[in-house]
């Protein structure tokens, strides 16, 4: 029999992921009718991502599974007219590029390179950091991302504090969960990194009173959804020097509004939503994998908890 | 008996050493006399740094080993005047620095921060890099530093080769040696770290001729020794973009003269010769397991092999 699979991702990623897609397929020997444009009653599987063209999933009657590309899904698991199996993309690629550019901002703070790259004016100013075992690190959200970025951070010898709600144990972190848990989460945080995903319980998270707690001087890394900040309350607290540096990749209005304050502020880098990007190669196999399972009768890979939201 | 050890190596260390030592002989139970002032003729140990006043060890006929305090010894191996065994300083402190110092800067290459750092103007410029699987690097010495060095990059995803004299081999890491095996070595370095010895063989290795073997566009980090790079080759080599950016943290001559031409350079990011600090509390129990081997008739850590010049 063959799968009618629906790639309902935009033209544009079609470019990406066409090929990796039918490689894939082919060497799992599914034999599949891969298209954009597929007759909604006969799709069996939907390639997706939530700024698709297709927001009305009544008519796909007989199609097993949604197959998110992105990791995020806040965009998706409000639709009402969702109610096949909704997976969210882990692909290893992505994962690896969060663990490289988190590992690389943490660094670059722990280091002061920035402080370096601003004294190429012939002083010889001898400036040398901390251990890294003298600098702890917290992050906030220990799925697959927080865990993964823990993990390179413990390898190069910082002490790392992990706090989430499930409480997931990854070796030689400290794991801490709940209120109390993130209050002294916070005020040990040297380097504070954020990976929670955005549910009701995670917007302004960080807000005045949690930027109170963080030790003063800290630095903070979000990678991972803008409206965990309360960005007048960080702005209040990079202006007072308690929190020294900001580093955000990702924002409330994405492209981040030439005239927002974040842009100019000295002690704020952004850079533009580039921490996680799915990579076609890796994420490709990712979805032929649950098609796979699908077929087979196995549970899906991924699948988003529609009441937690994520 | 009470052991005689003479700390040689200027007053000001003796604040940073002074404790951690002190501390250290007490832990090992071993009975000491550590002063900054000795008769010659009843020193059994000199803890040393190659810019001490004491350049002449003839006086000192009972010594039983110099334990420097620095990783490079070359200001003290053309020493006619030592013939004592004399061990250089393996600072588990210093390693951990220099992977940390190591890792951020190929990281921040790596991620392309500088640009990043440079596009605050409110531009939504994304650029992402490849993986860091795609982005091989190669380290010139693969001594207790190199090797380091080399994990910590082969655990983030990168494909490391290292080349070295002596060909050492390091899990993971691809090994050369000799002069076809350092064509091959530079040919496929994006990231080129340096981290020799200054031996007459290392000298001005880094030339016109090994530069051109690069990469176009490959990236130079140097924390090793200044004499490694031919700086007029350098510098010609950025001026014609073939060398997309060089990071220096040690130079021929140091501090580096305010009108030498890295300072200025838009490609070049001078570092003050941080990469690589001993951190007293560590070095301070390597000193003292050395004093205690010699008292043990174990062999000491770490011996200088004089011919090879390290």
């Amino acid at each position: 029999m063959t799968l009618n699979i629906l790639f309902a991702a935009g033209a544009a990623r079609w470019q990406d992921y066409q090929m990796p897609l039918r490689e894939g397929l082919a060497e799992a020997e599914i034999d599949a009718n891969l298209s954009l444009d597929l007759d909604p009653a006969e799709v069996d599987y939907i390639v997706y991502a939530p700024d698709s063209d297709l927001q009305d999933f009544t008519p796909y009657t007989r199609c097993k599974a949604v197959l998110n590309l992105w990791a995020g899904v806040e965009g998706i698991t409000n639709n009402a007219t969702l109610t096949q199996p909704l997976a969210r993309m882990v692909d290893p690629g992505l994962t690896q590029g969060m663990v490289e550019w988190v590992t690389g901002h943490v660094l670059r703070h722990h280091l002061d390179i920035d402080y370096a790259l601003a004294r190429q004016d012939g002083t010889w100013d001898r400036y040398v950091p901390p251990l890294a075992s003298d600098r702890p690190v917290t992050i906030l959200g220990m799925g697959e991302l927080g865990a993964a970025c823990a993990q390179a951070l413990v390898g190069l010898g910082f002490p790392v504090t992990g706090w989430s709600r499930r409480g997931k144990a990854v070796d030689g972190v400290t794991m801490l969960s709940g209120d109390e848990g993130l209050d002294e989460a916070l005020s040990s945080a040297q380097i504070l990194v954020l990976l929670l995903p955005k549910t009701p319980g995670t917007v302004n998270l960080i807000d005045a009173a949690a930027l109170s707690k963080l030790p003063e001087g800290a630095v903070i890394v979000n990678p991972g959804r803008g409206p965990l900040i309360d960005d007048d309350a960080l702005l209040a607290a990079l202006e007072s020097g308690h929190v020294r540096h900001a580093t955000l990749d990702v924002f409330r209005v994405e492209p981040l509004p030439a005239d927002h304050p974040y842009w100019a502020h000295p002690r704020v880098t952004v850079t533009p939503h580039i921490a996680s990007e799915t990579r076609a190669a890796s994420a490709a196999r990712v979805v032929v994998e649950n098609i796979r399972r699908g077929e087979a009768d196995e549970p899906f890979l991924h699948l988003v908890d529609r009441d937690q939201g994520y």
